[in-house]
């Protein structure tokens, strides 16, 4: 129904664009003493928020997965930055205070968001005058993260959308939505201004073993915001370019190179692949900080390599036969020679991106 | 160990290679009186054999999966009409007889091999003078079927293996082995006897979503053989094909189309770009019998979509939010363009696929 009414909508009217009817899921919020967090690890089961008035709450919910998403990682720190200076007191509060803040940034020394977040809480809690100071500094810029994040989130979103054909497909891969951000999402957040802009005929998520975040968290967030789409197995890719069912694939980037090599969750290489073996087109979207200019290309990328067991096994249940050795990289990075768009909240850059990304910074 | 052993093997030895030491799991075999089938829906978790006196037990075991892979459905057939044979008697055996085939022959309706099967049993019930001639000419065709495939698949073997360089890594994709054929299999005896002879750094099989056969089936039938292989996701045929660390993507078939097009397992086209992309080689094993040159190409092949209760579901659990649609399509097409070698028991064939295989027709 809603992509009847929104195809009435015209490409000027862009920015007039309204962001909170496609985009109901939050993955955080803070009020006047305490951060609550959708537990997603329980979805889409059951939806259950977690208020947490500690930092060491919130650090443990960055580590066991409560949170997730480098974006959302990041904002969490921030905030468990900020209860933990509601949690120190005395003249010598500030010891204690960055003592806190380093065993918030070690939650998950992979995520460069939470290190990133934290190092500029810690920077604060240095300057501050006072704790009462450092406590309305601590909050300011969490608030500020949240808002900057959501913000950068729409302005991708209609950039991206805006490079998108009407009547195309779309496969992503992964989630990168909102509930691996302050809202909205990258990728995600391009295919939702796409489809409130009337320009999909289709939305294909593939289901992204062996987490399963495609099948279990962006299939269950583009049904809250009644968003049609189809799940898809992960090797689904080749078929849909081919037969012309999907245009786009639209993926996020854990790091993106100074040549343009993306890093991404495993799959996104293959479907890269896919698509432009039969003539659809790669974009890329990520905030900015995503992008590593000091790494020349995807070849200094360490790809993470995870146990074997989330491959032989999936919620309990033992699929493969005890014995049976799996290799289980989480990460693969996608050449800039199969990219057609790297989408920034600073822009949307096309080839050759060792030029296009330098005239950026 | 017998990576090490084998690789003293030298290449003009192939023809005394010791086929049995590398395939010791067996689908189905007869006495008597019976037909014994190994029960492909409880593996890996338990290893259980149904021995079957009763036609009809052997069509519930085509219908119910007990039994799968085209050549393993159509040799089952083949030894259910003959115990159909012994389960008839008096002057008036032959109408109660064709009767049974014909049930046989509905098992699984989609299996080219089963009618096929059938259809010859069928001819020998017409042809036959006495109900003891039927019945010995119904088992000694069956026992053809069972050495001519298996024949068959070890010729396909050594062809194929013959062009694998030395040191090559290798990913394949469903089930294609002893499982699914009298034994050695397709795609999967290929690298059983370039293993055996010492070619191969690695194999790779993927999970093959959504039934996992290449989880379940494959890894467990190359653990009992004690050949070593990694099981991977089916997103990670880029990462592998990308890093150097597959130079071959080999695969089943389930219909090759006169201009080489492939129809196999969903995932495999995707791995074909993946491998083409990145100057991996693709390699399509199947018995001629898979090839159907009235098939002018893959744009003519009814792809079947099944339920998408098999995407939201995980091995039996729910994954993805009850409400979330899936699309699954349960085979793609892989072009013959992104194709290198087609083997079957007549030859290897190098493209252009039209002209090569026309010419072994």
């Amino acid at each position: 129904m809603k992509t009847l009414v929104m195809k009435t909508l015209d490409a000027r009217m862009n920015l007039d664009l309204d962001f909170a009817r496609f985009d109901r899921v939050r993955a955080l919020s803070a009020d006047a003493d305490s951060l609550t967090l959708l537990d997603q690890r329980a979805l889409p089961g059951s939806v259950s928020y977690l208020r947490m008035h500690a930092s060491m709450e919130v650090a443990e919910a960055i580590r066991n997965l409560t949170v997730r998403g480098a974006p959302a990682i990041g904002i969490a720190g921030a905030y468990g930055a900020w209860l933990a200076a509601l949690e120190v007191s005395g003249a010598a509060w500030r010891e204690p205070l960055q003592a806190s803040l380093a065993l918030l940034r070690e939650a998950r020394p992979t995520a460069i968001n939470l290190a990133w977040a934290i190092d500029q809480q810690s920077q604060l809690v240095r300057a501050a005058d006072s704790l009462e100071q450092a406590r309305s500094d601590l909050r300011a810029l969490a608030d500020r993260l949240l808002r900057d994040d959501l913000a950068a989130n729409h302005r991708m979103g209609l950039l991206g959308a805006a490079c998108i054909e009407a009547g195309s497909g779309v496969l992503t891969h992964c989630n990168t939505g909102s509930l691996a951000t302050a809202g909205f999402g990258t990728a995600l957040g391009v295919i939702r201004a796409a489809f409130a802009q009337g320009r999909l005929s289709q939305i294909y998520a593939s289901e992204t073993r062996p987490w399963l975040q495609g099948a279990r968290l962006t299939a269950w967030e583009l049904l809250q915001d009644e968003i049609p789409a189809s799940l898809v197995a992960d090797g689904a890719g080749g078929l849909l370019f081919s037969q012309g069912k999907a245009q786009w694939l639209i993926v996020g980037a854990d790091r993106i190179c100074a040549n343009g090599d993306s890093a991404n969750k495993i799959g996104t290489l293959s479907h890269a692949c896919a698509a432009r073996t039969f003539g659809a087109k790669v974009m890329v979207v990520a905030p900015w900080s995503t992008v590593d200019l000091a790494c020349p290309t995807g070849a200094e990328i360490h790809i993470e390599e995870r146990s074997g067991d989330e491959l032989t096994r999936y919620a309990g249940t033992q699929v493969s036969a005890h014995g049976v050795k799996a290799f289980n990289p989480v990460f693969d990075v996608t050449p800039g020679h199969l990219i057609d768009l790297i989408v920034t909240e600073r822009g949307v850059l096309k080839p050759p991106f060792a030029q296009t990304l330098a005239a950026l910074a």
